[in-house]
């Protein structure tokens, strides 16, 4: 059953406030423009959601002056009832459907009636609207729109926070209901679609992944839930999520199917890697403290599992950053420099796959804090050996 | 309930097929390689499905020789394990966590030794990749997939028909149950989850969208249902759809809701726009014949609403394409000038829309073929006056 959770919502003063943060990014980057198509940045700035399609939806934010939208004729009323739309921080303008709207979007973006020469794009605009935008502006250079709107969003604020840990509990409700539900002889598919119809019951608006890797299938990291009856006697590595309140969810625990059978137990190598890999979450979770590097909480976990013996089957970074997407940045990784600091949220996931016979993964959502690390995730991480 | 029909798959050697026809086309098209990123060109060419995140997908089609699939490390398996994979018809190349997929991507585009002139990327690849793969090809010219691609998708074959038409018929149940089903007092937005709801129960795999607009919402085209009271004696558009079977619906039925009290009829004005979109959907469907241009379906909708002296009033275009995206091409609409074939599947669905006071819209999924056109969509057309 949906359980009814007083949710944030983002008062109409805070997109005023990221658009001016946007606009100072911008300047201070060097940029004519900012051009945010549909999309997470644009549900940041402006509050806005909208399908992404063919038909160009542009919020352009100017290094000085107002930002526009510039939104299908047929959209406009949606635009205008945006919290960016109804608050007014936004001038909108329509295109008509036999307009051109990538050369409306390049008119604005050069105001000063000079030619833009830099601008940026959000990370998520399709190829489409790129090479168009290109084409329309042709002396501009691109960059992308992360280097000013990830500099924003990577620090949540205490309602985003709020929204991240309900949708993490949500989550945990959902592991709680599969491990204590039975599995053995079920499908992998079919037990995706039971976490699917769970995580919407339990208050997502969409289940964005469902993993459900048994077996063997568990040394797969990203595997695709099959036609594979779970057995008893193995492994279920579930990492599922989905968006609640526009945030996003992303747990994994890993469960041991008995089928009730006690000589059905996890045998010693099993008990190995668990434990190298929870020891390694654990001690990476505890790393996370405003001023540490995010690949060095990257290394701490690799350090521990190379330690045990397993470097080289620890085949994936350690984390990535989440918000309103379920990857952003930080990313928890060698190369990412990027120094923690108070409100920034990641995931914290090692793992250790051996091919063609079973894997681990455990993920929490971890949030810096000056107080240090706080797990949005209750669910225990201890090994989970059930029935099934 | 869900219903089941059987529901054709695509077999192995249609994608060797078409990914033959892509490096075909690309080579007439002077490109070095097709660059087809996560989204419906990949699931077009190679039956393979993921999700559009940060780390690249990428199946690179060079004019010569075999394609090769790009894939993070830890998606090896769900990669070698897609249609494509599986029957041998792509190589495929992982990349580690701190490699640079990019220049791995730039490197087999230049299998010759000498740098790519010219490449094409998927429409819907993200900016993230495009800027990317732009960097690391700099004496590239860069042109859009949907140039080699578009030629193969527009033409469905018989199962993508037969998905399509499945899709059209499970959407058609749905508007049916809401049509019949209590309507009065209740939100669009409640009426909207509704919808979803019924979508996935009648074999949809998502719910893409829910326009739910009524009274004066009615004249905003594609209105955000809120918490407006649906009230007796006003209109209902309906325009819903999802993806079953990887293949779009998408239908819009306009309803009049009476509450039971027959002095909550339409208004005269009413039945005038509401013929006169009946009119111009029946006679821009019949004129979808071989041979016949895009954007002449478009004018003969046009033509029959200006004659009813509305032209100002129908603010879009009259259709889009319909595949394994919901919009495609061709694109019913002015300038495009494409010669309908047999095979091609569009939308028909031209509107009125009197700002503050209501609109009519009306769509079904046409099907050009030799014989004539073929509307996938039952539901009736007529306004369907309701209790509600």
């Amino acid at each position: 059953m949906a359980v009814a959770s007083p949710r944030p919502s983002i008062p109409a003063e805070r997109f005023a406030a990221r658009l001016e943060a946007a606009r100072a990014g911008a300047a201070e980057a060097g940029l004519d423009a900012l051009l945010v198509g549909v999309g997470p940045d644009l549900v940041y700035l402006a509050g806005y959601r909208a399908m992404p399609l063919e038909r160009l939806t542009m919020l352009v934010v100017p290094a000085t002056g107002r930002p526009t939208l510039v939104v299908p004729r047929l959209e406009h009323d949606p635009a205008a009832r945006s919290p960016a739309g109804e608050a007014g921080l936004v001038d909108i303008v329509d295109w008509e459907e036999t307009g051109d709207p990538h050369a409306i979007v390049a008119g604005i973006a050069s105001r000063d009636r000079s030619r833009p020469r830099r601008v940026a794009v959000s990370d998520t605009l399709w190829a489409l609207h790129v090479l168009r935008l290109e084409a329309a502006m042709p002396d501009a250079s691109f960059t992308l729109g992360s280097t000013v709107t990830s500099r924003l969003r990577i620090l949540k604020d205490p309602d985003e926070i709020e929204l991240l840990r309900l949708a993490a509990e949500a989550a945990d409700r959902v592991v709680e209901q599969i491990a204590s539900g039975r599995l053995v002889g079920r499908t992998e598919a079919d037990v995706a679609r039971e976490v699917r119809d769970r995580l919407i019951a339990e208050g997502h608006e969409t289940a964005e992944f469902a993993i459900v890797a048994s077996g063997p299938n568990s040394a797969s990291p990203h595997h695709e839930p099959g036609d594979r009856p779970i057995e008893a006697g193995e492994p279920i590595v579930l990492d599922i999520g989905g968006l609640l309140g526009g945030y996003a969810s992303d747990v994994t625990r890993t469960l041991w199917v008995t089928g009730g059978d006690p000589e059905r137990l996890p045998d010693p190598e099993f008990g190995r890697i668990f434990d190298a890999v929870r020891e390694a979450q654990s001690e990476a979770t505890a790393a996370a403290r405003p001023g540490v590097t995010a690949e060095r909480i990257d290394a701490v976990a690799r350090a521990l599992i190379e330690s045990a013996g397993y470097g080289e089957h620890f085949i994936h970074r350690t984390g990535h950053g989440i918000g309103l997407e379920g990857h952003e940045q930080p990313y928890v990784v060698a190369g990412d420099q990027t120094a923690l600091a108070d409100g920034m949220a990641f995931s914290v996931e090692p793992g250790i796959y051996l091919e063609g016979r079973y894997g681990v993964r455990l993920e929490d959502i971890v949030v810096c804090t000056a107080e240090g690390p706080v797990s949005l995730n209750r669910a225990p991480l201890d090994l989970r050996v059930v029935d099934g």
